[in-house]
């Protein structure tokens, strides 16, 4: 076309300002993936998590720790100082900090001043994920974990992995809601040319999207064709169920089986992926990946073959989002994007994202506002 | 001085700000270098014109074709994308764009949703130039291209080259249009000591700039002075008027001759130069260059050998403009510039510049307020 | 701690407000190091002082030159122009000025224009130093120049060096008068665990502050020690004076004596640093250093390897000041310092430097208003 018609791109304008996007404040009253268990130890981490810089370590008895990583006296980050048992020594004027952030020890100044201290984080450790509550601390719930206990169960066998995504958790949801890329982003490793074009189910609940496509029938990719034993049959069938579960998780869930045998006989195959985005900053994001099967847990060359082969497809993902996330800091006034039928979760879930995080800022406010009046009520008058 | 005066200083920003710079919007509605017809082919070529992304290629038959570069559904680059005949097929979700535009094929959906496509950009190729109109389409007249058929003219014997200039495409006019600067920032090059001093006049039109310099007599640098045969003589005339043609070209025609033959009878030897930028983003211009000469067109060696020297002298302009751009960005309040009376033509050409963009912005501003109004009486009301 | 209390949080943020910091403006009316003398002499030596870029040279009668980097005709940098003689020839279009700033020649009109030129800045050259005035010239006065005649004076023995400082002077400022990270930053260098719980005295005045801490008995770091032949004594005695003199110096005075012998026999050794930083832009920094000592004057390594250990400590500081600025940089809403006792001096000199930056951008900003009424005045009225 000579271009687009205003009326378009003005309607597309419209309902994407209902959308979260990269500008849109992060949810903080949310469990997240702050690390692998096993990147946690001795030695401090530092990390950005949702705009924020941590530090991380594990005590001597084995208790993760995380803690805000500026010094509160003169913003030195702890993460560059020095651990002493169960303490970090501020590396500029030596402020020590026990494991709950409390300041302990000020060498200047003896006894050491009450109240100091830096934010220590509700942590919750399982398998292999670090969980990590930047909200409201009242609201830490661990009941309000992500579901995933699958992950540490015998009968999944699992593999993780870890990439530096240059782009929005935003967008990195909206991928994984229309799996339709799969034909042509990963048309290299994961996708089929069919995948694209099958038909599909989508569920829409309060604040879980899902959509579940039906491949049927197909061939699957050497990825889990072979250790199925269904690679080069046109018979197999991929069904495949995409569910957001909160902005932290997002799972996929994937039975294959072979339409040529007897339904009730027949061998099924289930692999699930838990795809874990914290957003490191408004565009970029720690993608924290666990993925598991249902099936030959116990094969070692399977598990390293299906793991090489799903993250050459994350991968692609990576690459792709970034190029977007470049193409959406160039946009201008005629900058407008068009949804497809295939899009209703992507686009149920951005909407549930943006007003969430638009209502948590709106409370974060109100409660700063009532709690600097108290503080204020608190202060000695002058006489 | 101890410091400028504030009268002169203050009289010296009053007056520039009636011209155009880096903070002024670009010009839409004009003819601009997109490529060398060469560049573009069966690839898929990515550049940023007027701060616009576009991917360029050739249709199986040779029609130069530019799109939008991103994919209106989720901003994928279609220039990261497939080409599948002459059509692109995003590389995200696989939309299919033909090359008019407008998609005509969406994977996940069937029928094709109508109305979504990128758009096409009036193109026009001449020789060794790919044109492109980026404003109002219905305003795309070839007619109004820039007066460049010597281009293709046996009579002219060119070369050309591309550069990446670091700097607005405003300041590499105002540098053409007062060669004043060939005896210092070309001084190793294409200047002579007497060029800054020699005598000229100033033409100023409507929309078109001129300075004419009558270096007589002088000694022509190499780079003219050995194809010519008048290097070493003293009594060398070098003629040369220096015009801004429109915001994307600017021609530099130069005549030779020796001022000690007979004026009848002596032989005369022209080169023009084409200099034709397009900005890419306002501190940065795609700088396009077609040179000829109008003599011993033939010789293949002289083209050479002149391309190489006076590619040189331009790559002089570009780390000059660079080096001027980087001082204009740390411009603070007592920034200012002083004109002298060869900056006439210079001064003239960027008021122009400045009007006429502020003026289409205001239309472009205007129209779409209009087209807004439409589309919203075109909208269904709600009951 | 869960987190700090709202009220804590405010209270050291209601603080804060009144302290200098990055946003905080220039303070002009000041002399600062522009340079070693050294780095000054033939060749166009660029730098930005103060946020604005100024080109040094050397006359051919030895006298130190700066001027504003910009040719106020087309904002071509000086530095990368062409020195003649005692002046410089703009390397785009050949105007030339003298060392006293004014344009002399423009080679595209005869006369050349008056009144055009470029900034000189006030300069003195004391010994290693060369000091710039870049403020109100009538207020250039030398005995306005921080003490520092010990430099130059043979009693004392001296080594200079520079630093590249990635981090906002204020906070160099803030470092060197709390020398209780001696005792952390330092501690593989110039500090011992004892430091930072020493006994000090603080004196605050107006525009001078200063904190002076009592080691007394220590054991002294092999820099000194070394030298002074105490090392490995517990009985020697650390006596530092660090006192702020202008925002471009601060000076610390550091006594050592060996306690076990009579007061008024033993040999007393004192070593002095002039830290003379110049802002560069808001948060980077100049950072010259003239460190000296008053014994064993002749002994050249001595000189060298104390220079070596001292400018090792010196970089410990420039590494722990950029990361601090690096998190100052990432500031959000609950970004908040707290302060300990011994930041007493520092308080007070940050408090100093934000009203004395403040009342001088204000005195500026009606100084440039009363000018331009003048100058308006000044100009020919329209009949």
């Amino acid at each position: 076309m000579t271009r687009p018609s205003a009326k378009l791109i003005q309607a597309a304008q419209a309902a994407s300002r209902r959308l979260a996007d990269r500008d849109t404040p992060f949810i903080y009253n949310a469990w997240y993936v702050a690390a692998f268990a096993e990147e946690v130890g001795e030695a401090l981490l530092r990390r950005t998590l949702l705009g924020k810089r941590v530090v991380m370590f594990r005590t001597s008895e084995g208790r993760a720790v995380v803690l805000d990583d500026r010094c509160p006296h003169r913003s030195f980050p702890l993460s560059a100082s020095r651990r002493d048992g169960d303490t970090i020594v501020c590396g500029y004027h030596g402020l020590r900090f026990d494991s709950h952030g409390d300041c302990v020890e000020a060498p200047s100044q003896s006894p050491c001043p009450k109240g100091i201290g830096v934010r220590a984080y509700a942590v919750v450790e399982h398998g292999p994920l670090l969980w990590i509550w930047m909200g409201d601390p009242a609201e830490a719930d661990p009941a309000q974990l992500p579901p995933a206990a699958w992950i540490t169960d015998p009968a999944w066998e699992t593999s993780h992995g870890y990439m530096d995504l240059r782009a929005s958790y935003v967008r990195l949801h909206e991928n994984l809601l229309d799996l339709t890329h799969l034909s042509f982003l990963h048309a290299a490793t994961i996708g089929t040319p069919d995948y694209a074009g099958a038909a599909y189910q989508t569920e829409l609940g309060d604040g879980r999207f899902a959509l579940v496509r039906n491949v049927v029938p197909t061939s699957l990719p050497p990825v889990w064709g072979e250790p199925t034993g269904l690679y080069g049959k046109p018979t197999a069938a991929r069904i495949a169920r995409s569910e957001f579960h909160s902005p932290a998780m997002h799972e996929v869930n994937v039975a294959f089986y072979d339409t040529a045998l007897p339904a009730e006989s027949r061998p099924e195959f289930r692999i699930r992926t838990a795809h874990l985005p914290t957003p490191e900053t408004a565009t970029s994001t720690h993608y924290f990946v666990v993925h598991g099967r249902d099936f030959a847990q116990q094969d070692a060359a399977i598990t390293h073959a299906m793991h090489e082969r799903l993250f050459a497809a994350f991968h692609e993902d990576v690459v792709g989002l970034a190029l977007q996330e470049e193409l959406l800091a160039s946009a201008d006034e005629d900058f407008h994007e068009m949804s497809l039928a295939a899009d209703g979760p992507a686009i149920a879930m951005r909407r549930y994202i943006k007003a969430r995080a638009e209502a948590e800022m709106a409370a974060r406010a109100a409660a700063r506002q009532a709690e600097g009046s108290v503080a204020a009520r608190a202060q000695p008058q002058p006489a």
